[in-house]
């Protein structure tokens, strides 16, 4: 691009402004905020609404019914075992939610040394964790609600950049974790190299008891035919003597039901022995009819794979509208980037410094909601102001492609406005 | 009962010897460990097997299959409200067992203060607990998991010796909880007076941010026709102006289905609010689909009450059979008591000091498991080694029945035994 001149650019805000006038004068009420699947997504699950059909018998006799079975029904752990990249036998199932597995493993880590450690995380002077930016916001709450220092680390095409990830975990003993989504990163979409993994797997800690949250919440949520593949990260770990370094998330929330899947949690044995003994005193069991529902419906990995070929077949044409409509709108203005993710829930799209949180702020008033500017970032603060979250899963396409026209318009209207002072 | 003379005791202890022989012939495995419902229990939920049936809007509207929801479907904490003694909008409904929101209780307390606190319990020097004894052996794991010191308080027939915790609670700011099971506790079956309720509510506690574990496990779990009443625990805190003390915790795992049921938690605004801002940042809510299949099947709180006829209809014979048993093998010996609870899902029987451990082998090596002597008492020491919890309602009734005979005949063996070396 160049700079237009002083009167191209007034003309170019004054179309902005009469566009963002019209756009307000519709009165739209959409929202982009959240990573929810649609009501169309969720039906695809709808045979999960009468399973498990009466019966409750796991393949190994299990009465699924009653208490027990810390570990969660093993058929369906084995359906996981591949996309997770984890032993089925390392692998636990749990209820709703990889969110609260994080959150529990940090409180255990907390209240009770993890393997490796001098003494508990509470009893540290100092707790920190590397958040690779843009990041996810519900990962910077953990942390932020158990005090855990933030330190961020920015992404680049590979995953987060190395070389500072390396330089901070050799030279400080209180970082003990770094958060990692390493397929289709929210919000950018980027896996991580094998490189990358191997780094991070390999790399000396100062802390004993560094862990690496590996959030593989899109391992399976290809936008296309061709799934992405990422290194085997807790074989990366152990390759390098670090064997109890990673602790590997997921959940079947994108998968059945958002509030009625089965969430996992996988790593080295020791690691596992410590989350389970910990875990032990919370409950007897998990749902384990919710397992057995869901090792119904899905059957076997093959089933898996062809359900989530489903959820692409609904997904994939609005996360095409969202590319196509700010290519049309915004291509070779200058005025914006925005990631072409492979897989997982997110668009991430970059606007001019010091202009996401007007944008955001534009396009509220224009009844289209976006996640608020920051919280991309640990504490909810970009310091660019310039990262935007774009959610296109949930809306019906037309809403996806109306809220995301107006969001190319408040894009215009506050970049250009950004330009014109600047020229003033 | 008189003291036998000392043929009179070798004849005795020769009979239960024999007795103990011919038991150990008969090659038993029986099982009293667990309070588990039995086969027969969990039969009649069948109906959650199929439910919601392909729906999923609540009453409300909610689409209880995606995220969201965090206190649970408003219709289902309705149903509780009154058994539980907690307003719907101050009771919060989750996943599966109450054992995990306790924990995440203490959690939550120990990582962020609860309202009152001067500061989170972790960063306090010393946090304990009062135990009423014998009480309940997952209780006492939390506490230890957590690093919290037990003091064991006795139990009376109106609940914990109030003359006791009074002084306690007043004399020491670390006593930060007490655990209370008030309607027919573990594993005494006691039932709390209002009395007794009363004075926990209104007595002056060192501590300002004292908590009662108000465990209701068997709010609804009667074995009799006249459901035993308590004192509403929240109304009277809020009377005697300690409107924060208390949290209310109950379940469904012994109404529905153990494995697979809906927790609650409830507690006064300032905690509830104080419990929800935790929880929203490990979860986005609970499973909503179990909250709709809990409530198209249980339907209202008459529907919960019929349904807990039903349950006591299985498991009634099976206490009778108890009951009837250790009056004809034990009754008049003075060689043991036991409770005679009007329900709940245990029975205590106490041994002669000193016996609890042995009956406890004996029986194991006839093949008859009992819960470790012990396990109901802080650190699983027993310090009079006399008390026994008898869990009647899993095994089949000839089975409870072939099983207390044979306990019955250990006690029998052990304390003759006993009696004989006292008198050599």
């Amino acid at each position: 691009m160049t700079t237009p001149d002083p009167s191209e650019l007034t003309a170019q805000y004054d179309r902005a402004l009469r566009d963002y006038d019209a756009l307000v004068g519709r009165g739209l009420s959409l929202d982009l905020t959240r990573g929810k699947p649609a009501p169309e997504q969720l039906d695809l699950a709808a045979d999960l609404l009468t399973l498990p059909n009466g019966e409750y018998t796991a393949p190994d006799g299990t009465d699924c019914r009653n208490y027990g079975g810390l570990q969660g029904l093993r058929e369906l752990r084995e359906i996981f075992s591949g996309p997770l990249q984890v032993p089925a036998e390392q692998l636990v199932a749990s209820d709703n939610s990889s969110l609260a597995l994080m959150h529990d493993s940090i409180v255990h880590a907390l209240l009770s040394p993890v393997p490796g450690a001098v003494r508990r995380w509470a009893d540290e002077p100092r707790v920190a964790f590397l958040c690779p930016v843009p990041g996810y916001d519900r990962h910077f709450a953990l942390c932020e609600r158990f005090g855990i220092e933030m330190i961020p680390v920015p992404m680049t095409p590979d995953g987060p950049d190395m070389a500072v990830v390396e330089e901070l975990v050799a030279g400080d003993a209180q970082i003990k974790g770094i958060w990692c989504v390493p397929k289709y990163s929210n919000p950018d979409g980027t896996t991580y190299s094998d490189e990358t993994v191997r780094r991070l797997a390999g790399m000396p800690t100062a802390a004993p008891d560094f862990r690496i949250f590996w959030d593989n919440a899109y391992a399976v949520h290809d936008l296309t035919e061709d799934a992405v593949q990422i290194a085997d990260i807790l074989a990366a770990c152990a390759a390098s003597g670090n064997t109890d370094r990673a602790l590997v998330f997921g959940s079947t929330s994108k998968v059945t039901l958002a509030g009625s899947g089965v969430a996992f949690f996988g790593s080295a044995p020791d690691n596992v022995a410590w989350y389970l003994g910990c875990t032990a005193k919370r409950t007897i069991g998990p749902d384990k009819l919710n397992h057995l529902r869901h090792l119904k419906f899905l059957r076997d990995e093959d089933g898996l794979r062809a359900h989530m070929a489903r959820h692409r077949a609904i997904i994939r044409p609005k996360f095409d509208a969202v590319e196509r409509i700010l290519s049309e709108q915004l291509g070779g203005t200058g005025l914006a980037s925005w990631s072409k993710p492979l897989g997982g829930y997110f668009v991430s799209l970059d606007v001019p410094e010091g202009c996401a949180g007007q944008v955001v702020s534009r396009a509220a008033a224009a009844g289209i909601a976006l996640t608020p500017a920051g919280a991309t970032h640990p504490y909810g603060d970009d310091p660019a102001d310039r990262t935007i979250r774009v959610a296109p899963t949930y809306p019906a396409l037309g809403d996806v492609a109306a809220a995301v026209e107006g969001l190319a318009i408040c894009v215009r209207l506050v970049a250009t406005e950004q330009r014109l002072k600047a020229a003033e």
